[in-house]
């Protein structure tokens, strides 16, 4: 197992930038370093299991970037950061690119992370199919209550 | 705006339990002294927009509950803890009770506490549709990598 430990990233947005990064240019070492060095991580793709511990997570990466590269849009991120750690809730536009047609998908992501000796390390990756939404947090707000 | 503050979860887990306590009786006011007082509190349903904030999330279980109660099993739960936070995965086996019939619905939830003066509050629950599973975790580790 082959991890590249040398970026330190010095905020959760760096990190969260350099998932994307990753993911767009098919570079599965690079988006594994990101991880904490941690066997409880953890990642739900999309109407998927959980996965628990660095193999798991970096097979199901390997599989999924096998089938395409991941141009992913993140959009309306929402964050509760503290000293340590950060959380932070996104929309995902996900352009899948396949070898014959590609197609855009709406995704809910929930990324955590943590602060340690390397940086800011993603901990948690939770994924699932979301709707189309635009700031719907506003709209969705009951008048009722105010 | 009504919040019952007076209990004070000295763990994570006893957050947790009371969240789903309070879920299964109906308690509204019960389940919303569970989150942490702060504006950035999120909250997303299964297939669901995100809910930022405490009046949005509040009118979101108002009208699940409205439906009937949620008796709902957490299991193999999952837990990255520190000092101050702690991120939870959970599959929830959710018996949706109604008027005339009832379901059992997989879900897999992360719930995310940080502990504040008023011990351990919910600031995120991310609930998704998720397939029956069994520690799949253990299943999924791929053989090719040992």
């Amino acid at each position: 197992m082959i991890k590249r430990g040398q970026v330190v990233h010095s905020s959760p947005g760096e990190t969260e930038q350099a998932f994307y990064d990753a993911l767009e240019a098919g570079d599965l070492d690079a988006l594994m370093a990101l991880w904490a060095d941690d066997e409880q991580i953890m990642c739900i793709h999309p109407g998927g299991p959980r996965l628990v511990g660095y193999e798991s997570i970096r097979e199901s990466w390997k599989e999924i970037l096998a089938s395409g590269t991941l141009r992913i849009r993140p959009m309306q991120v929402r964050a509760i950061e503290g000293m340590m750690v950060a959380i932070h809730n996104l929309q995902e536009q996900v352009l899948v690119s396949g070898s014959r047609s590609s197609q855009v998908v709406e995704v809910s992501a929930t990324n955590v992370y943590l602060k340690g000796p390397q940086g800011w390390k993603m901990v948690l990756h939770h994924a699932s199919p979301a709707t189309e939404t635009d700031e719907n947090e506003e709209i969705d707000t009951s008048p009722t209550l105010h």
